[in-house]
């Protein structure tokens, strides 16, 4: 049996995992983070966490392991890897996987996860790096109710909503999908609109200000755009992470036999900007590959 | 000369024209309202507008010509056909040209207007039938300071936010090329979206609510979306409008060399709904090409 006074596991202490944890500490909640970077590791420890090099040793002892790692691959190797979660989390533990994976893998990895004595919620977030650091996350969540309710002081320090889909781990991921695929296009279209913009001599500061007030705008056009404008790639969220996003989307898109022609044309953009060198810069970084195609001068960021 | 006792005419009195027209009236301002059809011609009169059938009738005494007529061949002949604006107009007056057309074909209309000893502002609109008929339309305008000035309570009556990207006619239509670019995206890949989450087993009451929360959202999410969720394709604004728009955009695009992916895979999906019969429809008609290219049931309406 696990109890409300014991640590809480956060495996992944990348933007979204550092922010969660922090948040999760800010409401008083005792933290095992878990990185394999010294760096993310000595910040946790800073803001009051322990910090754990391997996800088995940080999930001893905790009710129940967050995931915030990067993808499928991970998710597998620290839940079942060797000095994995499902090998030292108390029996009765909550696994609250909150990385966009595909929704079949979700499915799967549920049914493993609960056959050997654990809870499961696929619950895949929203809201960025600032969402994530000042709780004001939207959480995407499937799963059984009491789960929910274990852990629900745990959601109240890193979401401002947690929308319940179903009592089935599955339907969070797709729903993320459904929103992974609006806001991958969503960045894609702004940076075409942009340099678009630009080529054609309008001033990007002003077609910045009128989308925001406008029909065409979009929360990613207000939220990415300003890093165009200021020539700064600095990742928030990196173009790899849409190659991999629209990815799960293109493959959950075969097998549910359902044509994607906008989100394919999307994913494209992100490949051209990873091949040409930018799959760690920020996701803007495609409004580059725009420009390339078009001899068009992106805003040197002395605008601003 | 031009005295601001003098009616305004409003040329095309659709949606948007329309409900200029009232704003218009609304705001004291007398209005000439011209159209081809008996019906908007009466409900203009019912607001308290005088009705023309003829472009150059309604002109005829007026400070100024308000153009919402649908595309760059209505906007020549209303013009400069027989019977139109340019032999009516009092000199001096201004013609106000809200139509979205080629930023190309406005800066070349702009300078026969000026030319014939009018003033001209290229000024397309946003925000939809709502928004005309609030009053709370954004305009996106450039021409000379002292036309602006002269329309300035017609702007009030009508508009928002008025946007003066420059004193040069054709960058109000660039930004408009701008914003619809991202529009049509946005509404072809928010059915995209909606669509793929039915197909997937989510309840698109949910998913709508869940993306207008998240980083998913858009304008055109939470604008058009509803009509899916309702099975009503009422035409707000029409599926042959955005294959007219994206055309503009594609068509300067060509001009600028500036390759388009994803506005080109948006617009062959307009063009798919036109094709299979609903270009008449409401332009979130697309949901349904995404729902028979999938064997997808959309909901039927009763759900609201």
């Amino acid at each position: 049996m696990t109890s409300s006074q014991q640590p809480v596991a956060v495996i992944g202490l990348g933007n979204m995992g550092f922010g969660s944890a922090a948040s999760l500490l800010k409401a008083g909640i005792a933290v095992h983070g878990c990185d394999l970077g010294a760096q993310p590791r000595a910040r946790i420890e800073a803001e009051g966490g322990k910090a754990f090099e391997k996800a088995g040793e940080a999930a001893a002892g905790c009710r129940a392991a967050f995931l915030f790692v990067v993808n499928q691959a991970q998710t597998e190797a620290v839940l079942f890897g060797e000095g994995g979660v499902i090998g030292a989390l108390p029996p009765g533990g909550v696994v609250v996987n909150c990385v966009t994976v595909p929704p079949d893998f979700a499915e799967d990895v549920a049914g493993r996860v609960i056959d050997a004595g654990f809870g499961y919620l696929d619950a895949p977030v929203s809201g960025g790096a600032v969402g994530a650091a000042s709780g004001q996350m939207t959480v995407m969540g499937s799963g059984a109710p009491e789960s929910f309710d274990a852990m629900a002081d745990c959601f109240d320090a890193i979401a401002r909503t947690v929308y319940r889909m179903s009592d089935a781990p599955g339907d969070g991921s797709r729903m993320k999908m459904v929103n992974q695929l609006l806001a991958g296009v969503h960045i894609v279209s702004a940076c075409e609109a942009l340099t678009l913009g630009i080529k054609s001599g309008l001033d990007p500061k002003v077609v910045y200000d009128v989308i925001c007030k406008s029909a065409g705008n979009s929360w990613m056009w207000g939220d990415r755009m300003p890093h165009v404008l200021d020539n700064d790639y600095t990742p928030k969220s990196a173009v790899d992470i849409f190659v991999k996003d629209l990815g799960i989307v293109l493959e959950a898109g075969q097998n549910l036999n359902f044509p994607l022609p906008v989100a394919s044309a999307a994913r494209q953009m992100f490949m051209v900007a990873s091949g040409a060198g930018f799959g760690a810069e920020d996701d803007s970084a495609v409004a580059k590959i725009y420009a390339a195609n078009s001899n068009t001068r992106l805003p040197d960021g002395d605008q601003r």
